[in-house]
């Protein structure tokens, strides 16, 4: 069990650093100042944290108890300044990232929830919450439409990934198989999302005269 | 005394609904997919709330400890698209089931503040955010210019409703029937405002260069 | 001790006062209506300050404990209101306004999280924030590019002041030396932004196929 816990440290450091990539490069795309850059970096990699933590009343919030997080959006934030000075980031680096970030927390966004005993529905959307706020943050504040309201599948593969992990849990499978198979369905359907062209059927209203 | 405890819960969950129903009708304006209305949904009907919750320092907050309150939103969402896909939806139905949201939240947002023993003020503003702020959330996720800037009668309709409910309660009404009266106001100054244009003046600054 | 206390209240109160007349610039220039201008004057004096008390767990938010600040946005508010229908505001008024709001709130949020125990860089980040998010939230809401994301020295000038205030604190300097030095900084980095252009080097991307 402690070492689950270390597990998920690990797993949540390694999330908050991808998402901070995520807002670098999307802070490089606007042509910000460096403190923009790392601005945008620290609001995608916490945003999402945060708000779980403040619906879940969990004060203070988790990167004012242990700053490593901050830190580590700070190194993640500068080696993306300094690599793509160099070097041309990868074709959709920053949709990929923010597909890992987006598997990443809604798994351990579900954990965190399910262990302040909440009922699997506020687990779902606590997860889900947690997953999306700070690219939905990150775009907002760059003036991007959010990823989350462009029609792939976005929320959805969060929600399908946390599903899983609770059914699989349910089902009497050890929590570790649960989480990696949940990770595993997130991140599956979000790339299969990107590269495929996966989405929902649209909901069109009829023209209204208003 | 029970009673009116039993008669809040229901129009919360009643608010809650027509605050749902406001926010799918927006979605399906913007041809969003089913998730996408989902969310708006959600955001629209626990927005103003989660807001009063996390300012009062209520944690959890009101959906995370009952989440009746999400089944009835899903019901509602659920319901607006079904029934939107075979009827033509009434004229207006989004200003009007704004409206119903705005004046229900507005008064009962100030009955949870004054529980809650803070300042005549504080009753006034918290109420009013309860009121407004859904439909904030709803109208900058899509994009519109929210509701409270264009120059109609808004905010100012909440407000004017929990002032009478606050004078009547103090006049010694019972709280049933200040309830009431305050929640009228607020409606019927909103409805007003929709259909005969009532508007507050407007404050126009000089030109000055920047 | 108790001297610098009220002292601190009082800055405190003065700064609120003229993020509010901030505010009700701002939103005079977007003609909006009295009560528009009114939530947008109470949006940008409180909201660094809400961010900062949700996030550290202080609640109910300080306003809400002492509406005394609601008392004097609303006088603040109303004077801008009185004093610019007969009278050009001074050029650059809102700027100058802003810079000072700034500085005021980056230092007195720094103390405020100080007081909490929280490691250093906490200090910095919340102290920038309760400078900075009255005012993102303001060009948010008037639909302006918020001032922090355009290329002038903005959220770099409070971090400095609050540097330069940790520094001289650890050095031995009693607290209230410390605080005006701080504040003079962050002051002066921002008005030299406004007036001689000062900036932080761009982030610039190279173009990605996307």
């Amino acid at each position: 069990m402690e070492n689950l816990h270390q597990y998920i440290y690990l797993a949540d450091l390694l999330g908050v650093a991808v998402f901070a990539i995520s807002g670098a490069l999307a802070a490089g795309r606007k042509s910000l100042d460096l403190l923009g850059v790392l601005i945008i970096a620290v609001v995608t990699a916490i945003g999402g944290g945060t708000l779980r933590d403040l619906l879940l009343g969990r004060s203070p919030v988790f990167w004012i108890v242990d700053p490593t997080y901050l830190f580590v959006i700070f190194a993640a934030a500068g080696f993306t300044l300094i690599y793509s000075r160099y070097n041309k980031p990868p074709l959709q680096s920053l949709l990929i990232a923010d597909a890992f970030g987006l598997a990443l927390f809604a798994i351990l966004g579900a954990t965190i929830a399910e262990s302040a005993g909440v009922p699997w529905i506020i687990v779902v959307i606590l997860g889900t919450m947690s997953g999306v706020a700070g690219g939905v943050l990150r775009d907002i504040i760059t003036n991007e439409i959010p990823l989350i309201l462009r029609r792939d599948f976005y929320a959805s593969a969060a929600i399908a990934g946390i599903m899983v992990y609770l059914l699989l849990n349910e089902a009497g499978l050890p929590q570790n198989g649960a989480y990696f198979a949940g990770f595993g369905v997130a991140l599956s359907l979000r790339l299969a999302a990107i590269f495929k062209g996966l989405r929902l059927p649209v909901f069109q209203l009829p023209e209204e005269p208003s």
